[in-house]
């Protein structure tokens, strides 16, 4: 559902439909009759839906057109940003044919960056969008945008996506990976794994394509992205040069981030950091180079013995991303591999450098965070965040994982899920996705949705822990209903309300034991549940909550409770059956305040 | 495959079959040729297998003859020791018929527990069988026996295991929860579970049946089981009064306990901390008592108004165990069932208590572990540790999970194996698994394998960030295979083989891309660990492991390199056939210590 809000953004009022899950839940059971429970509302990414061959609609057009701040230029013969590829239409990869747009641009002079209005005090709408669907004042993310310690990606091209904040004050985000591979791919399955990420929670995905038509396969996908997109350009532009790292020139990678950045990409990882310096520092490793940028770039580096492109124009790259607001994800090329080479001199020769880079891309008014590792036990999980917050002066922090161990290829998502929960609890901002099929094979939809999951949990497991406002409020109504024995709500509030039906479903498929005071745990004699809410019925019969040892008042309740137990021969355990043809009953362990009413 | 050892056990030599899974590996390619890699060996629980009719060898059945502490009773006429049940047969229940036993207990003024053997300072056969399989001294873990610190969980009735150890010294351990309900159920089902639970490495099972034929259930486990089993002996004392907590007294328990003892069960939850006093601290509770056992217990106290049994008659208790050797793990009926119940007045009062009970146990030299939350938000994880670790007075920690958060019903493996590995870094020396169906329904063998190798990979990121030694062998030598692409190594050294092999081939299924080297994810060209690779040989054909700048040696061999690399035209991307039919460029890439090589 979308609530309609009006705020005042900039003095004038702005109305803003913010997504919610709505989650309706029924009637509480009372001494006195029903006590309602209110609807339980849940950040929401999966955006309005609609035909693919479309494209979603542009919520953000009218808030670009008013601040005024590009130009609009006409997309024809702009290459792939028109959704045309080198080499032609191809098999699985038909253009996108949506209605017509513009491509904007920063004004000469101008700086249509999020990161510049927040340090101008503007709130912009996408920062007011921002904070609704957070909960929060919108003047608590202009500040902490200002700051450099939230982004909030949101490419002047990119108009259909919801506009959402990564940063450590903020809840724990997740990012999706998507993209095509040279072994398999087409946009139709792009676009259902898109659906499915948004579907569980992605806040944001990335395109990873590195098969044929990269340009083709992400306007498909920039085009029906709710979240925003990111992007490894080099991926791209090592394409454009046959697959030759060494073939790799500062040209061929600018024209590819324009061209992207004209298409909507909102954040773009730059692997800047690999300095030929660090490349020999791998070489102890047992894991050697594993980001794919990363080995790039070192290749690059090592063929033509010179520094690494990226970071001796990195200037003129910020000037690229801020006609755009293409945000910075400074991608870590060196990050570990395995446990083994985690935190070691070549990763942390790398931080440290994408802090220096930090400064430089805010100078130019670009948002950045940085992006982290990878493979690192437990113990040293923590001592990364520290060091990314201390050298990169506060910029958000975006972990792959990272993976506590090395030994269960099949069961990454599980794996990384620890080390994400940990690394999230400490202070990371945005945590991307490991499918079960990381290191194995390409993600399928359903692969998608195990990493989804497993990582929404650790997101929030994460907020749960560093106390974020509202964050329990979820585990407390669905624990509420688990003890109630409100089922339905426990589906309907379940992170994947489908899985939960069907597992129940498999024990007691029978309509009936959906209202069921008791699950195929236990059956119902033994259920633990039960027997509990007897309990606190009883005790409460006789006196509030309780004390460290048994307050008088309390004990005369219990024994009178006990007497009457004793009483009815052990009624402690009604079935369902007997609950529902003897109201009396019920009454009576319902406790009606009177611990003489007869059983 | 089993590693015959021979040690010195009171001074005679004894012969011990160690168990272990041994990986083979495949050589890695050197420069000078193939470099072998050693096997490596893993801890393995799956046991000696064979016919579940007649049941396991009785492998310390000699030990217990030689140690002649124990009188050897007729089993005839002795109840559900004999794999009878009250109410006869049942479909789905057959009684165990396999090979006759005799029935061990204490011989007058003996003590035969592992304890009260280590504080006499004797090593013991399964002190010095757990010992070899974890790779430490016998001595090592005799002394933390003795001290308390760890439990050797031995029923001298069940001949049949293999002898571990549980402690915080040592590897962390999983529990796998089996047992029917009166929903579901029949042996063969349990079995399978048994087998699939040790094959996936379960360190221990607990036998949670609450339906019918609970003794015929038990007594199949138990002869077929090589890990020690758990029970909870209230669950079966409950049936016998006919699942009316009320009826329940101290003697129809005792009977219960002392035929469990009898059948061979090593260790058993017992609920003597859900004091009478504490049962009105829940009432505040979101959700409540949700240990079975707690609520039980708590009924029985509040319909009588009187002390737990168990908690009165702890002393008699004791030396029933003690006749047997079984351990207590003492159970936490009043643990928190969601996040917003953890750390409270009424888990801690529980927790004090058990506390003092474990120095009553002590001084009957009875072993004791200790049971533990259940569901607790990631920052309150350590409090736990740490209370129950200084007011338990060292005493092996056994814990649930913990879920870290409520909201995910069908991924209750993943919320869990967060707090699991957490909590077993902060010194937890037992997990209990939980698997997906938690709170849904019943598990079954799908679900056994999911909860296993959740709770595998906890504990193993738990031991490689403890540090503890030769934990991240695994890892290191999983994660050189993948380097080197030795697919079928990787595959062997998985926690699950078979799944990785299954996921590996649903994208690459022709037996070539078994010896490829690249994988699906990127395909060959843009495979980064083919050109880390590349990059190391290119590396160290100059110089060694890497200096913070470039060393000038270095850089003279990257130069060196570079230009090569540029005059062979780009070919770091060699295809895996290219690779195959030109074994000269194989040679030049593989570095062989001369940089002028020609391509």
């Amino acid at each position: 559902m979308y609530e309609e809000r009006e705020v005042l953004v900039g003095g004038q009022p702005l109305r803003l439909a913010i997504p919610w899950t709505e989650v309706l839940l029924q009637p509480s059971a009372g001494p006195d009759g029903p006590v309602e429970n209110p609807p339980v509302r849940l950040y929401d990414t999966s955006g309005p839906g609609g035909d693919p061959e479309t494209g979603l609609p542009r919520l953000r057009e009218p808030w670009l057109t008013a601040r005024g701040d590009c130009e609009e230029l006409e997309p024809m013969g702009r290459g792939a940003a028109t959704g045309a590829d080198r080499g032609g239409e191809r098999a699985g990869f038909p253009p996108f044919r949506g209605p017509a747009r513009v491509i904007r641009r920063a004004k000469a002079g101008r700086r249509p960056t999020q990161l510049a209005y927040a340090r101008a005090g503007v709130v912009t709408a996408e920062m007011a969008f921002a904070a609704l669907r957070e909960g929060v004042d919108p003047e608590v993310v202009r500040a902490e945008v200002a700051a450099g310690r939230a982004i909030v990606p949101a490419n002047v091209n990119h108009p259909e996506a919801e506009p959402m904040v990564i940063g450590r004050r903020f809840l724990t985000k997740v990012n999706a990976n998507l993209g095509t591979s040279s072994v398999r791919s087409s946009v139709a399955e792009e676009l259902e794994k898109l659906a499915w990420a948004t579907r569980f929670g992605a806040d944001t995905v990335m395109d990873l394509s590195t098969g044929p038509a990269i340009g083709t396969t992400r306007e498909w996908l920039i085009r029906n992205s709710p979240v925003p997109v990111g992007t490894v350009p080099i991926y791209e532009a090592l394409e454009r040069v046959g697959g030759r790292p060494e073939a790799l020139s500062w040209e061929v990678f600018r024209d590819t981030v324009v061209e992207q950045a004209e298409q909507g990409v909102d954040y773009m990882t730059i692997h800047a950091g690999v300095r030929l310096a660090f490349v020999p520092l791998t070489v102890g490793r047992v894991t050697g180079i594993v980001s794919r940028g990363g080995s790039i770039m070192a290749a690059w580096c090592l063929a033509h013995h010179e520094e690494n492109f990226l970071y001796t124009n990195f200037e003129e790259l910020c000037e690229i991303l801020a006609r755009y607001d293409v945000a910075f994800s400074l991608g870590d090329g060196l990050r570990p591999g395995s446990v083994a080479d985690a935190n070691d001199e070549a990763q942390l020769a790398e931080l440290r450098t994408l802090g220096e880079l930090t400064e430089v891309a805010w100078a130019h008014d670009v948002q950045v965070m940085i992006e982290g590792p990878g493979h690192v036990p437990l113990d040293k999980v923590a001592e990364n965040v520290a060091l990314q917050q201390e050298w990169c002066h506060g910029a958000p922090f975006y972990t792959l994982g990272p993976l506590t161990t090395d030994v269960a290829p099949g069961y990454d998502h599980i794996t990384s899920a620890i080390g994400a929960a940990v690394i999230a609890m400490a202070g990371t901002a945005l945590l991307c996705y490991v499918t079960p099929k990381e290191h194995l094979g390409l993600p399928d939809r359903e692969d998608v949705r195990a990493g989804m999951v497993a990582y929404k949990i650790a997101a929030h497991a994460a907020d749960v822990a560093k106390g974020h406002p509202g964050a329990r409020a979820w585990d407390d109504a669905l624990s509420k209903a688990r003890f109630e024995f409100r089922w339905e709500d426990q589906f309907d509030l379940a992170l994947d309300p489908e899985r939960a039906r069907a597992f129940h479903d498999q024990t007691l498929p029978a309509p009936a034991a959906k209202t069921a005071h008791f699950c195929s745990m236990c059956g119902p004699k033994f259920c633990s549940m039960r027997i509990s809410a007897d309990l606190r019925r009883a005790a409460s019969a006789g006196a509030g909550a309780g004390p460290e040892t048994v307050d008088p008042a309390v004990a005369a309740g219990l024994a009178a409770k006990a007497a009457e137990f004793r009483a009815r021969g052990g009624e402690l355990y009604v079935s369902p059956a007997e609950l529902a043809s003897s109201p009396a009953q019920l009454a009576v362990s319902g406790g009606a305040g009177s611990p003489t009413t007869p059983g």
